[in-house]
């Protein structure tokens, strides 16, 4: 008998062959015969769970999110870490570290598929704001931050790391790179309401990402 | 005798009836036809100047961002408005004024058009900063805004401004709305290194613009 775990599982494998394939061969240069053959299923099973390798791929941006997010949340509940540092590795924490990461997120950043990156960008945004919101007050109450539209702060802060390291938008060269990052997490302290230098801490691990 | 300028004329004809086209049926609905059919050309003409529909809006994009930039340089120029409304003023001139302007940004924001709406932002982007470099430095000389790396602050505002209300990213409903200007005001105020409050005189401005 068919269960629902089995078709969340088959759907998994499907993932996991498409990301493989995605990373190794490139996503143009992979088809939907490519995932079946490492799957070992027939056409009308992929097509039962995907409408097409776009869908695909979709899925496993929604998949990205959720490791960050996940990741983030583990961060967060780490009291030993202290408040500031939490913040900031929780918002690092976006860089998926799964292997071939890069590669998918190379993907993404290509011109045409922009509407699969304002997808991540709008997920992204939609479950990491309310992760962050909890140790913001919680900055906010201890007098460490001070701001008025803390939601609205998180917001700026995910948007603008996005857009100015994550996405095809910006592209610094290696020499402007440092300065952006000082540019930013400036921008990040005074939004925040933070004391001046609180973030200069993190400079070394923002450079360590690249 | 066919001169360089007969053909500027010609390309503008083409931009002109498509972007009226484009207004008025929709750029899905608009076909190459339904264009020459208006400026009155062979195929061949056209595909002499555009190698497709789609270069055609890019164009027109990229003439999008010109007017913008234009009207932003005249504001800024205008040594009779105070400093910190010229640069605000220049900021909201990037919302396009011509007639049908409004249809032809839903068009960007489309998630078809992801693409484009990248395109409109790197070139908004590029031809933007190097405008407000000016009055921002004049401000920091004359102790009005207080900061480290204008030329980032500058591109960090102009990119949260897009994000957050000119694009599809971000889709807030109308309840939602003075909140999320009053945030992004404060904001602004707070990367400009400017006293607090000084960008409330804006808040009814923006509000207009939607």
């Amino acid at each position: 008998m068919k269960t629902v775990k089995d078709g969340e599982v088959r759907k998994r494998e499907i993932l996991i062959a498409a990301r493989g394939l995605f990373v190794n061969k490139g996503y143009d240069q992979t088809s939907v015969n490519d995932i079946l053959n490492i799957v070992n299923i027939a056409k009308g099973t992929f097509y039962y769970y995907f409408a097409s390798k776009e869908e695909v791929l979709e899925a496993i941006i929604l998949d990205i999110v959720e490791e960050g997010a996940r990741k983030a949340e583990k961060i967060i509940k780490n009291k030993d870490i202290p408040l500031v540092n939490r913040i900031m590795m929780a918002i690092m924490a976006q860089a998926p570290e799964f292997e071939g990461a890069d590669e998918i997120k190379d993907e993404l950043h290509k011109v045409e598929n922009a509407k699969l990156e304002q997808l991540y960008l709008k997920t992204m945004l939609r479950r990491m704001t309310p992760i962050l919101q909890e140790p913001v007050l919680e900055g906010i109450e201890r007098g460490i931050f001070q701001m008025d539209y803390p939601t609205e702060c998180i917001e700026s802060i995910l948007l603008l790391g996005h857009m100015m390291f994550d996405c095809n938008v910006c592209e610094w060269n290696i020499e402007e790179y440092p300065r952006k990052i000082q540019a930013f997490l400036s921008n990040t302290e005074r939004m925040l309401g933070a004391k001046d230098g609180e973030l200069k801490v993190f400079l070394q691990m923002f450079g360590q990402m690249r």
